[in-house]
């Protein structure tokens, strides 16, 4: 915990303007309550960082609370509100959007909403696409789809034309509902409007089907992505049930990070074999996947795999060499799942057990349809916390959850490193419980 | 209409024992009636189909409608009944062998019901696999999943050996729950049978995921595999949506019959191209695919394409003749999805047109799910009639639905020819009304 | 058959325009076919008709085939279209108001299209409610909701002032989306039209959860309620299954005829008694309700009721006598779900054993809901066929199916009698066979 | 905080054997790691409450947090364990069933589990309930279905007849899932049998479908109901919009505590008015319900208000005294829906203004569904948690989820008191954020 990140939010300055809210400051009156500076969560809820904070002396590091303030910094009649959505499609982009717009709209009284179209490539001027004017009418049923209303697209665009872009238009904040390349990229934005002196907030909502940003507990649509990949690895244990030793394999997003697949598994409660980048596993061996995939074949007579899309990547090392980086930059990623078909496939011919073994990819299939219930909550409730965010002055960081409270994070913090299962602790234990694999397939 | 096919049924003797159904053979008494051998539904229910046949003096061709009769040739006493799932997943399996059962058991009195394991490969002595003793409580919540509960493989087996495992067991009803290939190879059970003099009733129930059975309006599960695939297609929009010049390709299932992506994509209402086998197309020129793709993609900005299988195969002529005969003899299709993901690709590359192609292949997914209500009603249906058939003493049959009546259907009958989209009738023209794709993109 | 309704549909002149479709009027070239006025299907598909039709001599009743004529009688360019939705939700009705709104335009070129508020109500100018101007962008997506886009109300208004609202705004075509109420009115309307020699055509699409319009097979946004209903059914069965001696009672939409209620109830496969109003029932006595109801207590120790809202009226007949009738002039159902749950609960505590009983009404739950995708396709196919009958120009009609095939059938003939389940015939008897009730529980 | 109770959890004694679970001690190497006794959760993770514990110098209360523990008191080869379910229904009772038998037999190696018949009552040896011995192969499917596949039942039975039934048995672990009355008795069975000097571990589940259990963040089973309620909520949304003036009233499940209510309202999007226990309103009254409902009614022509069945109580104060309390001793609650059902349409109709009010209790339904995936996950990690607890030793304790993590809660503390919404705090913010609604409805 030594060299902790930063916590501290950044603002625009003095909030001088009284919330048009009308809450309260008082406990117990039955109103809702404003949220004050001092209202902070822990890092960490843990006895043992208490006592070690208090042995050492020092105030541990906490995260402030998101809600609404009781004086806000921007005048509502002044506000020009954007929102930009980046990226892959994230079940609950439309929530979003939809929320972002009914609490600046209802609870601030902002009148002037643009939507961008297609991500940051909608605020280049020269390409000519023009934002559409938000109202709670025209967002009214938008979250009964999939998608993101307002479009999407992947990589970031030069700062100073998007910069010029939102100056234009008198956008005085800006929501960046993107992972973390949009909000290196909404950073960077920040740095630059500070640069020149513009008095504009960026706030993001952290999207990210794997569920991988730092210091932010869950992010929008990873439950509904979860739902719909279990639902997936259900057809896929019927596939494996029904066939003569039956193997079935299920691919699924994450390529750093595995709580898609390992949430997915768990809520199937039938998946055999779960494989994901945090845990390395080998292939050959006595203790290897294998080995382990034969004996409950000839134990239990079929078997249900799934594979996080970036998992095994160290199997495929010159393969992966060979693929190089994507325009953005990012590592291809070698294909996990075709390769465990491939090599199954070969190791049970070479044994002479007869097998039948499927492949399936839902690849954005899960990725795409409408949020569901428990999405729909998360999505507004971020949402609403944003608006405040925005309202109160704050800039450069993003609304998350964190302790099972809604926090402001600076995107710098958030984006300083990748979140990933801990291989020791509670949700990797629930995985290998749930799938009765050996705890470690490595000779 | 002249060469039309029998539709006579095959019985194996005289019904001389009393139904236990204790119906009614009087209309009007609020008593359901018993089935008599007089109800039969024309082939054609066309006005100028009874003209025709009326100016040729001739009876116009009608099929034995489906039902409990009166009288029935077995005594459910001794009555050893086998059930047996071959080929594909199929959503409903698990309704057809629990209402084959309850049926069996509840109105004939059965007792000895016998569920044969991964199919024909179950009914070959030395594979060793035990039939399973079915009862009511056992299948009483098999429903409630996917799959095949019996479990399938594909391919017939030794017609001799299958004998055999009959004759040992006792078997006198053989349920078959199977495609083309299952039906044929009950066929051959029910000829070597009656060589042998086996008083042994076969009747089929006609499983397949592409609808393509003659002679039989719907196959159960298959309003199942198209919703499920409309859920995909769904997704797919909002990836075509959500992108610049999105265009998404979804691949479904359909290798002679486009009935399952036709289905679908009228369901979506959302899909702008639609390829199946039955409708040739060019993908160059003028007036081929790829030039009314760009038209829409310039007019509209993304488009939405879904392709059966079977599509298409005469553009990849040479990789269908490298490609071959499977195991079965089937000829193996070459990847048109795969093929039409990279042509679009290519093709707007060529014309400096940047767009965002994305490809789904759902695969299994839209097979191995639960039935959908309207299936769960149809698979009761489609099982009681073939129990009722069976005790009836009728054989080498299948039940079906025709103009919306339950019927047997001879099974030489059914598998003499396939079924397919007429390109001229109203189903295709529903298609084109629903996509407003070119009604032909032959140049 | 003797005294059959006639099926001769209106028109209201000459077509002489060609069709904008461009389709084919030749078999076997791939291109969708026009409908020809010979294309007509039979009103009784089965053999014995056709022999009793031969030995009379008599041409047999038969339907007009809907779709697409190769002429029409409105020029595109002059027509001015109508929709209303009148009665109670129904799923799919958005399903129809976008198919309606696609078809006339994108395949006829119709570019005034009015979308009327409120149902019947909204045609009356003193009530002030302004018709929308519907386009294809618009209804683009009300499909992914459920209820009616346009609003609807109950109960017809005066013929007059809707015929003067329609000559004002120069509607030419009317599209009457609604039950056997809103159908007559149509036909009221259409009739008046006549008098006064205007050219308009009405056309209906029949809108009933109950499915009880004659001549026609199914309504659409049917299949969806009996699925939802399904759903809810499955629920009580947990509930029923999870008490001691557990009885549930679940009550289902079906004033006068109980098709909800029996698909349902079959494509449950758990229930254990259906009481529609169709098929009387005596609650006392060795061969009433409340005997066999306690004998599969004893025997399995819970019990799942399903009762349609019209059932046993005649068991309340005092109750029904004391409602009276409502605005419509409807007679005010007997509530029989709590009677039927106050009689149980009597029964057992007299006879002392300890039951456990639960009453679920989903009431408008199961009618709210979108359309699931088999209704979709056909909301979809209804409302082309509905257009193409419009353009065409007949009136006084309404489009359904039948054997089928889409069809027109006069409104005078569809309103003429109630369409109810035959208590002699197969659905009857599915139900019974699913359920394993007694044929009659009458002493 | 000061009086806070005792956050320490029974222990039958010393913890002699090795875990067979060959989990790690140690973080870092990739191995699930032990749970320790050192690993606690704060109560309170807020950095004021940091602050205040620190200036007070005192430890801050904090629970013990669930796992696997590295030796355990129970030698799993004289484990015979018993699992009950009480009360009512709610979703994933049968996932957590099968993940505590999953877990007792794989991961330990029990091989005596019990299942209890119906609650308490099957504990009881005159009752002749035989409890089921429970395998992995009996309950692999159960969780594909609602409901509880043990049965329940209501209210408490004599002590000391249960554990005579215990003692017979010798049950030394017994699993109670139910809410607070199952729980509290739970914590007499426990006490007695300390009192006899028997070493049996007393674990619960909380179950409650309002989620009212304190010191537990969540129960399981509640996201479902919620996420059916919000099916509901669509569909009234439908028929209010449908309807002239149309308002729609859903009440849900909620007796002391509106959680249920209000998820479902904030998941919806849709709802204007939400009523729930914990916040008192006027109907009548400028500041009133009703005068806000006219002022929306007027403004929108549609209103949708959701209430939970304790909601309003006080208005009901004469209705409520009249009902008494039932057999368990529990309030008898008065029809808070109804009752608005008829005062709303008074009031209109005292105002001379048309609406159309319709009234929606989905009752049993929301409860009786499978769970939702996420819940399977939470029913799952409960489950193993509580196994984990009881081989440890632990007793009279039931498994919470506190701050993210599985935590051990006495029972006493658990039901010291009811969890009820906080009237300050986030979530109803975020209710009134969702709907629109005044902050306070009281003059």
């Amino acid at each position: 915990m030594s060299r902790d990140p930063s916590f501290d939010v950044e603002r625009l300055g003095e909030p001088t303007y009284p919330s048009p809210l009308v809450l309260s400051s008082k406990k117990g009156d039955q109103i809702s309550d404003y949220v004050t500076d001092d209202d902070r969560v822990l890092l960490d809820s843990s006895l043992r960082f208490y006592r070690e904070a208090l042995a050492e002396g020092l105030e541990p590091p906490s995260m402030e609370i998101a809600g609404p303030r009781e004086n806000i910094f921007f005048d509502p009649k002044t506000v020009c509100a954007a929102i930009v959505t980046c990226g892959g499609l994230c079940p609950g982009l439309n929530d979003v959007i939809r929320a972002l717009v009914m609490s600046l709209y209802h609870h601030y009284g902002v009148r002037k909403i643009l939507g961008i179209r297609y991500g940051y490539y909608g605020m280049i001027d020269y390409h000519k696409e023009v934002p559409l004017a938000l109202t709670p009418e025209i967002v009214e049923n938008i979250d009964k789809m999939g998608g993101s209303w307002l479009g999407s697209s992947r990589g970031n665009q030069n700062i100073v034309d998007m910069i010029d872009f939102m100056a234009r238009r008198g956008i005085n904040i800006l929501f960046t509902v993107g992972g973390d390349g949009t909000q290196r990229g909404a950073l960077a934005i920040a740095e630059e409007l500070q640069r020149r002196s513009l008095q504009v907030a960026v706030v993001g909502v952290p999207k990210t089907i794997d569920n991988d940003i730092s210091y932010v507990e869950r992010t929008f649509g990873f439950e509904t992505a979860f739902s719909v990949a279990k639902d997936v690895i259900d057809g896929a244990h019927m596939e494996a049930m029904g066939a003569l030793n039956g193997i079935c394999i299920v691919k699924l997003m994450g390529r750093h990070a595995g709580f898609l697949a390992t949430q997915a598994t768990i809520a199937s409660g039938d998946v055999n074999f779960l494989l994901i980048p945090e845990i390395p596993f080998d292939l050959e061996g006595n203790r290897g996947f294998l080995k382990a995939l034969e004996d409950r074949i000839l134990a239990r007579r079929h078997a249900l795999v799934v594979v996080a899309e970036g998992a095994g990547q160290e199997l495929l090392a010159d393969e992966v060499k060979r693929l190089g980086t994507d325009a953005s930059g990012n590592v291809r990623l070698a294909d996990i799942g075709q390769y465990l078909h491939q090599r199954i496939n070969d190791y049970f011919r070479d044994r002479g057990i007869s097998v039948t073994v499927r492949y399936i990819d839902p690849s954005y299939y899960v990725r795409s349809l409408p949020a569901v219930p428990t999405d729909k909550v998360f999505c507004q409730q971020l949402a609403h916390n944003a608006v405040h965010a925005a309202m109160s002055g704050r800039t450069a960081m993003l609304v998350g959850i964190w302790n099972d409270k809604f926090t402001h994070v600076p995107i710098e913090t958030a984006v300083s490193k990748r979140k990933q299962i801990d291989p020791d602790g509670p949700l990797w234990l629930s995985a290998v419980e749930s799938t009765g694999q050996p705890i470690r397939m490595v000779n």
